[in-house]
């Protein structure tokens, strides 16, 4: 995944010749508590915060140039940059977005945390049981009562608790791959917990076709 | 994961008797977008953000319990919610932070939308070779080369392009889990090679017992 598949394209950007009282209304009208400060041809300039606007209203200041951080001062990625570091900056350095350009320098976009948050809830959001779906259709041969069954006898296995296959499947049409990750204690985990039920499932596969 | 194992404790709170030019400070000094208002209790009073603040600040108003929105009017979690609501609140409602109450309704924390991204980041940035690696564990009988040659033939299966085992080895020691499901298209495709990968193995391990 690029830069620019997860910016967002609706974004504000203002002059470093615009007000700070005119900035501060597009802010607030917009609900943006960022925005980049760009050139006549959107090349990216600087950029100001709710925070910035703030202390230039409290301090009288006039233009947006006034306030502005220059651009060697922040973080920008540029559009074919993998996604990825969008997540490692605002993580590291607690950003609430970040702009992309384009190879001209022009602002193109602008990626926020909680369109990051997003993207990576959805993964989050995945339910169990369309892991077990892939797993049946990925094991010829093998049924959804079998997978079931074998999952029961794993978990019982792992946990020491007695569960029924119909029991855990209503678990797993219920639960997340989020709420699982957390649950098992980890994605080694749980992935290792499902391979042991497809190792148990072809097993006895194998066992039947020997018959 | 509850609220509160994702909550920051480090947080700034205003009074509602404050004054909107001593909280913009506190804000700017603290580099926070948002602050919850509490009672001498640090009971949750309401919510205030720095684009309250500009436009406070612009209409020359005075005190935060002129600008700030009631309780009952924004998003709060209990310390014992799960944290999932967090990051479903903050993806669905576009918010920076959302503060976290215990059972006296006092604010202990805030959940900021960047520690969503981090706590959701680290599982991205998990090595593509620990799956492999708790595949090993889980499958006694099978070794890691085993392991890279049969997932070099499932890749090659899936991909149509040719690859060796010691490629193969290198690509997930330096992949993440994050590009691997992106690059294979999703959750589910992803884990459906990894168990093709299990089948295979399993299959030889079982042919070579047999013999």
């Amino acid at each position: 995944m690029k830069a620019k598949e997860m910016m967002d394209k609706d974004f504000i950007y203002v002059s470093p010749e615009d007000t700070i009282a005119d900035v501060s209304i597009k802010m607030e009208d917009s609900r943006r508590f960022t925005s980049p400060v760009v050139d006549n041809e959107m090349k990216l300039l600087g950029w100001v915060t709710s925070l910035d606007i703030t202390k230039g209203l409290r301090e009288k200041k006039n233009k947006i140039s006034e306030i502005m951080r220059p651009k060697d001062e922040i973080r920008y990625l540029h559009e074919n940059d993998p996604s990825r570091l969008a997540v490692i900056e605002t993580s590291n350095s607690k950003l609430i977005s970040i702009p992309v350009l384009d190879s001209n320098e022009a602002v193109i976009g602008v990626i926020r945390s909680f369109d990051i948050v997003d993207t990576l809830s959805s993964l989050y959001e995945v339910k169990v049981s369309k892991l077990y779906e892939a797993m049946e259709k990925q094991l010829k041969g093998v049924t959804w009562e079998e997978l079931m069954e074998a999952s029961a006898i794993i978990s019982q296995r792992t946990t020491g608790k007695r569960i029924k296959a119909e029991d855990y499947e209503r678990n797993i049409k219920n639960s997340t791959f989020g709420e699982a990750i957390w649950a098992t204690g980890g994605l080694e985990r749980f992935f290792a917990g499902l391979i042991a039920v497809g190792e148990l499932v072809i097993a006895r596969k194998v066992g039947r076709a020997r018959k």
